[in-house]
């Protein structure tokens, strides 16, 4: 922590706040200027509130040195973190592609998603079996059933399951049921959900909340990290910002900002970043481009009709464009995108 | 519902949106001008996701005619709701106070502050006992033993009790202890815990997201009214922008908004809402001045060593200047906050 | 400047970045603790742009200690500067209001307003002659007739003019017509016209931008006031949020926090602030009671009929009430509003 | 305009809305439900201000139906406008990479730049000659001696100009040196400079503000053809957001939402839209994925000695490697960019 003193603080006032430092704990070195004192606080108090030291007499502005995460910095780990699951790795040189719809409706539904998705090179397949929407009176999924048809959609197809835990009551009940555990925006900050979900050995994809920034997002990786589970997977999906156009304002630069200060794996989620069908192929370029691991995306068989977030969904042959066109854009960084099979769906 | 077509739009396109409008089961109106058609749609539904009219070929644009809510609006209730907790009235001519520090840490703490926040006219106290914190390595809460050290500490001042809930387990827990139940910022989206919250009888004190627009903050209120709880009370405590000298950026105009928008009270937060000490009490007086029902503020009898949001928590002497210049914005506008006991602390 | 180097950069890093910042002319102090090395810069370049150590290998952070401005801020200059304008002294005791309407639209117009706000209190008339809309289609403005007007108005009643200058080519036309030069948000950042501005010797109230920090706000000032004039108005009047029920959030925490950093006063602009006539008074309240020295506020004769920004106007008889109200927040602060005069109107 | 009135809006407050909008010179269809009434209004008024109706009794709220602009929508012009500037194309199948240095310093720096640039494959140069910073102690710009070297170093090289014009006063010198006007974020709402370009022939490169949403964009782009030139590019380079880590938040959705509202070519400025030198070239790939027709980066032959922007500004082989990358992802789009000259560098 180094701590800045206005200029012009009194003598008094500088020992005043090496004193209440060295009771908090820290050793400090002074450096004095014709203007201004500095001190350099040093401790290992990574979760100390530097308010406390900002509001002494004297002091001019307080800056935390050492970022308050550990385990989900570069500096801890320099290789890239790369997380397989049954056999698909993220992290690596393939771009992967998640992909299905927003909530579980049905077994129908879950079928022929799962069978396009799958015929065109996604791995994942995604789906929600709870939804607490945001009115009370839209439909809430289908629960445990949900995830039983989802899961054996996916089997069939040889595709992995990645759905939605929203409480710590809902982990042992999915578990069973999924490849991967993932957070919600709005859970970014659960964090009794993010101890638990630390506690289980399944990977989790960790999704950017709306208004958070890189570094509070970064605190969420490092809480799950410190509970034992290191396979965490973040996840940009937009940010709220004044422009009302698109539902949230897609944030790709914090892309190879992740890229630079954690060595986690980072997937775009263009469908809920854009909330406009036919904004999401672009952004999903763009993703690719400025060095995503993978995509999540919706897709439905019936965008008009579907239960959730329709108008966000693409519908199945605007899925094989996306594929054909990202295809392309992965190459062009010599990444790849798995190809389709052979027999054309 | 209002949809209006672009300027140019064919009438194959109109006939479809008019189609669609029929399935989806609303009553179409269509009014005609020179440049453009405009489509009334009229309905019952309050939760139709209008994007899914949005993407059609010819629509320029979709507006909702009816908010989303409608037990949280004024439209339904045209009096205020007053709410009466043990003999104070909250959306009354009092405006009340609400004090205490972030967490509870021991029986002196509490009973020190219980014993100065009521001789001073605050008549709740406030205190969290479970606190998962932004870091998983800072102090977590006394738990059970806080409820009860809480609610020990306010029964022997005449103080009725707030405390925050974070999950629908620990509802049942918190019951016995607590007289209105509060809702943190980062659960006002937390839909599963505000229906079950709205299943109990017991006032819940709604705290603003940090990136919740206002309509969005009254839709979580009408979640909990729709399960039959109509005690909620509103509480603004800063949202985020891109300003950083304050931690958040306290929205006072919420407060004329809200009360047009909804008969609900509403309670203003400038501890969390500046997240600086000394800006504390300019902020509560601006905030009863601009109208707000009450204040909750974080006040501690040794700030400096509070475990948590020291550095926003008032000293006991502060809190009586608050008090004291409160009173008199109040009474400038005919309002009154509870005088101070006669013996004076 | 305060250089925080990475954990584990390495001593050729750090003898790079030592190398660097003797290169740009600074004194370097170097400070190693266990984990981390920290170089305190000292220098005297205020303008410096710390990004050009930021990008070197082996920097983690880099913090700028010293404020970019000096005559703005509260370490140059501990006392409140009052400025006295032809008798009124803005960021004393008194609050000053400032009203009229947005545009002058004629002499009827400007004569029914001075006359109006004058005998209710208000010491100061606003309107402009230069309206550069939104929208090329707008009315914009009377120009130099226009000022004539304003000017003839103002001396009829014993009120002081504050207008707006857009560019420097009007300054000098501008000149003979004003006490106070405003310079509008739009401009905040219009470094040519601030110099110009900075040249002259008349007061020069500056409105924040409505996306620009507190910190540029002061810079602003201080450029102003490089040029050799000390005597500028600060005006707060709303920054652009997510929400967007109101125009914009008038952010009042920028009251206390401006009168902490620096020692010029500050005005709260409540009109802007909203873009909602109904919610001026309750702002305009709460802008006095966190401190603010004096009020902008829209006035209009007829506001439906007014050529720009009639909705957020407010009727004479609201006026009358908004003076009645703010005059009694301001004595619970003891302070003063001007009294409205014997003959009511 | 669409006004819907709140639910139990009484017949007599109908009425007076209707006469109001009669009054404005609207023609009103009404349309009754069984909750609510819809007045539809028509009228040729595109710069009517609709709060003027959004404050009248009974009213719950209004809807602008038409963009305020007209010569800029893709409505008015279904093509693609395409923009010859000496014999490039911007708006077509080429990517068009703009680069230079943020400030001329000097023809040294200039010829070996201009020579740089235009062997790997830019064709226009960029370079500021006037610069107003944001500390009043900063280099201040070369004025028309800058002007002079910009120009003799692209003729030299075969590229055309690019440079900033920051006040109408500077329209006519700057005139004859450049072949595009570039108006700057902090210029986006300058209206008299936007209607005195509007009168030039020379094409006009619209930088986006700092915190304007794309329809405020598009509503300045339209006052500079509202004056009859149609030669319009959007530059996307950033917005302000919470998140602090980038200086600005790079809003690529832009790109899609441009190319569908409007028929206007969009560049991307990746350089000013981080701030940080390595986010450049990851940026600049996105950008061209996304869509846009051109490119605009700082490029400087000594970046840590650059008098402004050096930290953002490129190095001349990271140019190199930027022009590779982004050749591949245009290729991928089946766009070009131009290939570097022969005898490489």
């Amino acid at each position: 922590m180094v701590v800045v003193m206005e200029v012009g603080a009194s003598e008094a006032q500088i020992q005043s706040v090496i004193e209440h430092l060295n009771r908090y704990g820290f050793d400090v070195h002074r450096s004095s200027g014709v203007q201004q004192t500095v001190l350099g606080a040093i401790g290992v108090k990574p979760d100390f509130d530097v308010r406390h030291i900002k509001v002494l007499d004297g002091v001019a502005d307080v800056y935390r040195v050492t970022e308050p995460y550990k385990f989900a910095s570069r500096a801890w780990k320099q290789e890239n973190t790369r997380i397989d699951v049954r056999g698909v790795t993220i992290g690596g040189d393939e771009v992967v592609v998640m992909a299905g719809p927003c909530s579980v409706e049905g077994e129908e539904q879950m079928e022929v998603t799962a069978a396009h998705v799958a015929a065109h090179g996604a791995t994942f397949l995604r789906g929600g079996a709870f939804k607490p929407r945001s009115s009370p009176y839209s439909f809430q999924g289908l629960g445990e059933e949900g995830l039983r048809i989802l899961r054996g959609a996916a089997d069939r197809h040889g595709l992995r399951v990645i759905t939605e835990v929203m409480e710590t009551a809902q982990i042992e009940l999915i578990y069973p049921y999924t490849d991967v555990f993932q957070i919600g925006a709005r859970n970014m900050q659960n964090f009794s959900l993010l101890k638990e979900i630390g506690k289980t050995d399944k990977p989790v994809f960790l999704k950017r909340g709306l208004s958070a920034t890189i570094s509070e997002w970064l605190m969420s990786a490092e809480y799950v990290m410190s509970q034992g589970n290191p396979h965490v997977i973040l996840c940009e999906r937009g940010i709220r910002t004044f422009e009302t156009y698109t539902r949230n304002t897609l944030d790709l630069s914090a892309v190879p900002v992740v890229k630079a200060k954690s060595h986690l794996p980072i997937v775009v989620d263009p469908s809920h970043g854009t909330g406009i069908r036919n904004k999401v192929i672009p952004m999903a370029r763009a993703a690719v481009a400025a060095g995503a691991d993978g995509l999540m995306v919706e897709v439905h068989p019936d965008p008009p009709n579907a239960r959730s977030d329709g108008p966000q969904s693409l519908y199945f042959d605007q899925f094989v464009e996306l594929m054909q066109q990202v295809r392309r854009i992965a190459e062009a960084l010599d990444r790849t995108v798995r190809a389709p099979e052979r027999v054309s769906v």
